[in-house]
């Protein structure tokens, strides 16, 4: 009873969410991005941990999916993050996304307390499914050690995808361990459970073991690259189409990644605004700005324009 | 410029949120627990770690504040836990906790984000305090590195108590590390900020060095013992006492502190609706709790009855 595979496969990006000067989300500058990553092949991710979507609060996440609905955005493209701390919370966020017709969800576990059990996450997932209750739901697990320090083993995925078939769809690993990624493929690609890398570094690697592709905050300044690498990936010169990913990659790594790519964003459509990020994150100082741009301009990388 | 000393000073519990079979929060058995603690000289830290209060919504916590305010229970001993990973959550929580009349708010730094500078931290505490705005506001900050990963560093306190002097009033130290505790409270207690232990283990050497008191789990269950113990901590026959507090602790923290206080609560109530918890903690299953029993037997423990 394997699912049929999700309009999602390919690249998706953590979509950065830019501010207003006291800091309410910039829905103007939102769906602008949007458009511009959907129309480079990119999938919306939004609400990731690149989207500081956990800063943001359910109303605010409530009213940005709506804005790109509302705004002709294809929701069979769309992977909001919806898991929070808290139980009513994950609820809201999920249902609200099917019934906004997302192709997916992408779920953390909560993530405040640690060294919990599989039995209580796998209580927190299916607690979840059960409240919302729609068979239109295709829930992505979201394992991020390095960040929310609460993962998703193999024998949780197991016990998941035996219990929710077809509803238990995929997993993003951010683990940022290779072996992870490979086993979870071998495990479970063939139930038809899709697999992202959480950077495109391991997309080439992924991609070639069976896996859906990556989910990867990178995507939001290299975008049309990194989806024209997942399409060829079968094709001559895809490891060194992979070489040039990773070194653009390497540029923004080196610095605090959100804001980095959003002071790119700022430099390549002249809005200095797209620097803004909310706390506990601050938007890079002059010195690391400049580091970043003789960094890009060594590389011969351009700013993304958003389409203007 | 010290502020005048609070009505909190003492022994505070991380108040059990009871919830009903469906997992809303039980307002019934909420308001009992808080008033036998209140009639025991403990105050409310409600919504803290062992609340689950990052496992409530923001709607589920300004309801059960305002339960406890209509039924009478004093906002002068109340401490709720307002800090959320966003912005926006956490100055909401904070200005109705103000509104309330509440003494102070317990406040964790946003903790999703991992390796945040103090920068960030800074302007996520000032941010919230320049929006709510409001004379009446106590800020203590809430330090618990083992699960929130993010704490808060004796510069940060420094630079906060000197921006906001009267505003950030304390702190809770849930470190477990003494020597951190002992050192915030030399460098600040003399300008009127408060520090308390993150539990009664280190009660009695937290009011000798010139500390507040302490807020910790364990008062749930052994409130009237750590109430008497900080009260007398001057007179004779102290460090027994302290040992005795000891032991009862020991009982619980051998399993999963809030799963094991709420049993004790049900099996002293006889109300079995205690042993609920919210994913992703489990209670304790039938062993542990044979365990649980046999252990706070041993010591001649009597469970919480609540008043009844």
């Amino acid at each position: 009873m394997s699912a049929s595979p999700s309009t999602l496969r390919g690249v998706l990006s953590p979509v950065l969410t830019p501010f207003e000067a006291d800091l309410p989300p910039s829905v103007p500058r939102f769906v602008r991005h949007c458009r511009a990553l959907v129309a480079q092949g990119v999938g919306l991710a939004v609400f990731g941990t690149n989207s500081e979507g956990n800063s943001l609060s359910v109303a605010e996440k409530r009213m940005l999916l709506d804005a790109l609905v509302e705004a002709g955005l294809p929701a069979s493209r769309m992977m909001p993050g919806t898991g929070t701390c808290a139980l009513p919370d994950t609820i809201e966020l999920t249902r609200h996304a099917v019934q906004a017709g997302c192709a997916g969800v992408l779920m953390l576990p909560p993530f405040y307390y640690k060294g919990v059990s599989d039995e209580g996450l796998y209580r927190s997932f299916s607690s979840v499914i059960d409240a919302v209750a729609d068979p239109r739901l295709r829930v992505y697990l979201y394992h991020i050690p390095p960040v929310a320090q609460v993962g998703i083993s193999l024998r949780l995925i197991e016990r998941l995808l035996t219990a929710y078939p077809g509803v238990v769809a995929g997993i993003k690993d951010s683990s940022g361990d290779w072996n992870n990624t490979n086993a979870v493929i071998e495990a479970f690609a063939a139930r038809g459970f899709e697999v992202y890398a959480g950077s495109e570094t391991f997309l080439l690697q992924t991609l070639r073991a069976g896996g859906a592709g990556c989910i990867s905050a990178t995507a939001n300044v290299n975008g049309a690259a990194i989806a024209a690498s997942a399409a060829a990936w079968r094709e001559p010169g895809a490891d060194d189409r992979q070489a040039a990913l990773d070194r653009v990659r390497a540029a923004f790594q080196k610095r605090p990644m959100i804001a980095a790519m959003k002071a790119a964003i700022a430099t390549g459509t002249g809005d200095e605004g797209w620097c803004r990020v909310r706390p506990p994150l601050v938007e890079l100082d002059a010195e690391a700005r400049r580091g970043l741009d003789a960094d890009l301009d060594a590389i011969g990388y351009a700013r993304p324009t958003l389409g203007t």
